[in-house]
């Protein structure tokens, strides 16, 4: 690598696309340039960088002539349309969105668990789903320890997982009900103020959700053993910022609780807080803007010959979207496999 | 049985205390009389009741003389100190604290499930924990049809488990935020709006909550089978009313998800949600007031045998504490195990 790479970053006006840039700018990422893309219809728009500001591009499929690396966060379709015309330019693509991650083609990367799937990247490399994203990163140092057989899963995720139109929803749903107003659902199906949707994305044929598939099949991707099996019960809750997760693990040899405990404290991307006679805990609330995978609540299961209880949370927009994406650019650097040299 | 009983409520003026005068009211319980007790506090407190008012009386040792059934939400020590009283004047306790549930005198009951334990009753009856009726009333028929080994459940509670204090808290938290005001926790060792706490009750030795025990301990002696084990993790969530629980289910002998969704619909006191196609399933604001134990999301697990994932929703205060209360009130009226004759 001779030089500092150029950098596009495509939906950049979204949630998840603000996030990057920040991102970029507090990890100091060695970009000569970082230059923002979206839809026509916010082309000049401007977003802070740096201290200054930076003017949103169109994104188009000549665009990314002379980019090294391209961060998605603009939907299934658009990465769809655009991610295999920045590739042929030689512009490495990290896409947020799910159309890529099952592809057999593209490595779907978590850098703590999975960096050295980089290394058969063809041009696009996939981003798992958020939720997916924590709790491998829980479970890889579970699994080299004692081989997990069967996960248990279930969610508590923040409404920040569905984008800006649906923080917008939550507040203004609380804000109705609280001035004694209709709330009129539109992110989602029914009200989420005040209430659990065991509902994320659409529903497939089994009763199952696509969110839910995700876990199942993203996890087995990453953590490269088809025999970890997962189930999985994805619900939202109303939360601005974080995703919680009740994961139940039987394993094949036994970690105790204590064995857990140290385990994780020293493994990477992780922040065990488990002090029950602090009543202290992963929260949302205390994850909101921080990088770690947080664990607590190490408990075993005793109901199974080797199980475990654990609570794991995270920042869905940061290590569940922009952060990991960011690293996955900085992995790419680091292995030296971004196509710099031109 | 001669005549209608005498009936105390106890804990009056409580959120549970109160719902069990409406349910009490709604249902149409055949009382001669309803008196609400509390502390000496709330004594000549006015309460509505069959379109009139109940005066609150104060809770003593001899207050029970003359009544036939007391149903106590008055929390644990007031239970210990004044239900055995009750018991001695004849008058049969209705107990919804935690102070007599694991009690060998005393049995536990969910009227759907184990009616046939009242008739062992010594004068102290206790209903279960709000988070245990609900599962073991979805439980029951399908551990009767197929024998159920393991429980993995993890719950969203609403507020309202914490009494009326703590419904006030979600609200006046919501408010501060919204006005820019700080939020100093008190019903909660942490903020509760829009946020997650893996934390419901004290903290034991080995890691999990006392309600996560009650879970545990509780089932295996409603359902009347050491064989069943269940490992909890339960959550408060920023609902105001109804629990909702994710709850996967290994059994012996297979149950497919539809004859799961045959059986239960036919089962007492549940109602299947469970339209996919109509983004229909059971939550929390859709349970509130209302009596059912409402399943959802029925969907085979595969990655165990016989495997179940269930979405189980109800109305904490009516099914969890006082229309479970009356309802066992009423059942010891159709067995005649109440003792009104005297």
């Amino acid at each position: 690598m001779s030089k500092n790479p150029r950098v596009a970053v495509c939906g950049a006006t979204g949630a998840v696309g603000r996030e990057m840039l920040k991102v970029l700018e507090q990890r100091e990422f060695p970009a000569s340039e970082v230059v923002p893309f979206a839809s026509a219809r916010s082309k000049g728009k401007k977003l802070p960088f740096r201290g200054g500001e930076l003017t949103v591009q169109e994104l188009t499929h000549d665009c990314f002539e002379g980019f090294d690396v391209a961060l998605f966060s603009a939907g299934g379709s658009t990465s769809e349309t655009y991610a295999p015309s920045a590739a042929k330019l030689g512009c490495t693509v990290v896409d947020n969105s799910s159309a890529w991650r099952m592809n057999p083609e593209c490595p779907l990367v978590v850098p703590e668990v999975n960096p050295h799937d980089l290394k058969w990247h063809k041009g696009i490399i996939a981003n798992p789903n958020c939720s997916t994203i924590q709790m491998v990163v829980a479970l890889q140092p579970i699994h080299l320890e004692a081989r997990i057989k069967r996960v248990v899963v279930s969610t508590y995720q923040a409404v920040s997982g569905s984008g800006q139109k649906a923080i917008n929803e939550l507040e203004t749903q609380v804000r109705r009900l609280f001035n004694g107003q209709e709330v009129v659902p539109e992110a989602y199906p029914h009200q989420i103020a005040f209430n659990c949707l065991p509902q994320i994305d659409v529903f497939l044929e089994d009763g199952y959700t696509k969110e839910e598939m995700k876990m199942v099949n993203e996890t087995i991707k990453i953590m490269g053993d088809p025999n970890i099996k997962v189930t999985a019960t994805t619900v939202r809750v109303p939360v601005f910022y974080g995703h919680s997760e009740s994961v139940n693990i039987e394993t094949e040899s036994k970690l105790t609780a204590d064995d857990c405990r140290a385990l994780l404290a020293t493994s990477p991307g992780i922040e065990v807080v488990d002090y029950p006679e602090k009543q202290a805990y992963p929260m949302a609330l205390d994850a909101t803007g921080l990088d770690e995978v947080f664990v607590g609540r190490i408990r075993e299961d005793h109901t199974v010959e080797n199980g475990l209880n654990l609570w794991v949370v995270s920042d869905n927009i940061r290590k569940g979207a922009a952060l990991n994406a960011v690293q996955i650019a900085e992995t790419l650097l680091e292995m030296d496999l971004m196509r710099v040299e031109r």
